[in-house]
């Protein structure tokens, strides 16, 4: 599987990194906002474009190939920073920092603004799928038992407004190689939207991790 | 319900709004893709960073107090341009730009780049979830039966590739307020994704839009 990438740093690299690179996805995160709220005249918006083209001209002057994959340490620590849901480089993501308990529990709180919007004032139900899809799967993954989603079944009680969220997720039961977690999302009155999957790490994936396992050992 | 805004705009007022804003929403769409995959040295990584930290400032100066929500006109047409999927305005949003055929069935052909992903190069699982969300959504509101999501299940048959991607969705069949529809995402090979959910429009939905209705009338 193209992307689980080992690459060694140590403790002080990594900080160094999250320290260079968490404040430019943070601050791309909140001129995205700026950019769906700004009212300021035509010709400020088409300078702030401007503007933005020849700055990303500068960031692609050297860059990845592809995406960021996942690099981790020969100790397992994984940086999945270009994650959709927690990626620390990607602005994109909200991100949420996911607490986690070897029972098989995790959960985070986390703010949703104006870029994750579906009804009005409303999180995008598509949204709510994508944080409980994350929250799920590192429940599955404290547990033990980290996989891709098989399936993911969504209840969505009553609307999930935006601003500030509560995310928990936990093992439901254990066959085999596939995991079944429970999980919800929660504003200040309680649950808005209830979720169940099924993760399974496939035989190509684990088949693949080995091959990389083995590449340097 | 907060948001729905009726906002009586002339075709060539939105026209220039759509030159305006998209172009701006693409721009950061590239930089969020740049942040991630850039390999520049730290002193152009800070660089940048403060200067989108001051184009952010720029663009604040004055803007919406929340999020953009849904304007229309009082033929009906919206402006959902701060959605997570379709906005127009939202650099989050692919976006995806979903044909719709009265009979109730919506398509796609988009592409989805490094800030995607969940899995080393693949599409994260909540992202395609997202994007089946607005999908079977759209198929929904384009029979006539417009809703928010009431239930969404997924089935992952395998890894869905980043990049370029066809996502549809129909309607299998109305029982009053509700419409379920199906849907899929499909890479070169094939289905990858396939999705079934139930679309309500809930009653406190219906009334605040008769509402609505009633106060520009």
């Amino acid at each position: 599987m193209v992307g689980y990438v080992h690459e060694e740093l140590s403790s002080e690299e990594i900080s160094r990194q999250e320290g260079l690179y968490g404040p430019l996805a943070q601050a791309v995160r909140e001129l995205a906002d700026a950019s769906i709220r700004t009212e300021v005249d035509d010709a400020s918006v088409a300078a702030a474009r401007e503007e933005i083209e020849a700055i990303t001209a500068r960031l692609r002057a050297q860059q990845l190939d592809g995406s960021y994959g996942i690099r981790f340490n020969s100790d397992g620590t994984g940086r999945p920073w270009g994650n959709a849901v927690v990626g620390l480089r990607n602005p994109v993501a909200p991100p949420l920092e996911i607490r986690r308990d070897p029972v098989g529990k995790a959960w985070a709180d986390f703010r949703l603004g104006a870029a994750y919007e579906g009804p009005p004032g409303l999180v995008h139900g598509g949204v709510a799928a994508l944080v409980l899809d994350q929250l799920l799967g590192e429940a599955a993954g404290a547990g033990g038992k980290p996989g891709m989603t098989g399936t993911l079944t969504l209840r969505y009680r009553r609307g999930t407004p935006l601003g500030d969220l509560h995310g928990e997720a936990s093992i439901d039961r254990v066959e085999g190689i596939k995991t079944c977690a429970v999980g919800s999302i929660s504003d200040a009155e309680g649950v808005t939207v209830e979720a169940e999957g099924v993760f399974i790490l496939p035989k190509w994936a684990r088949e693949a991790m080995e091959k990389q396992q083995e590449r340097f050992e």
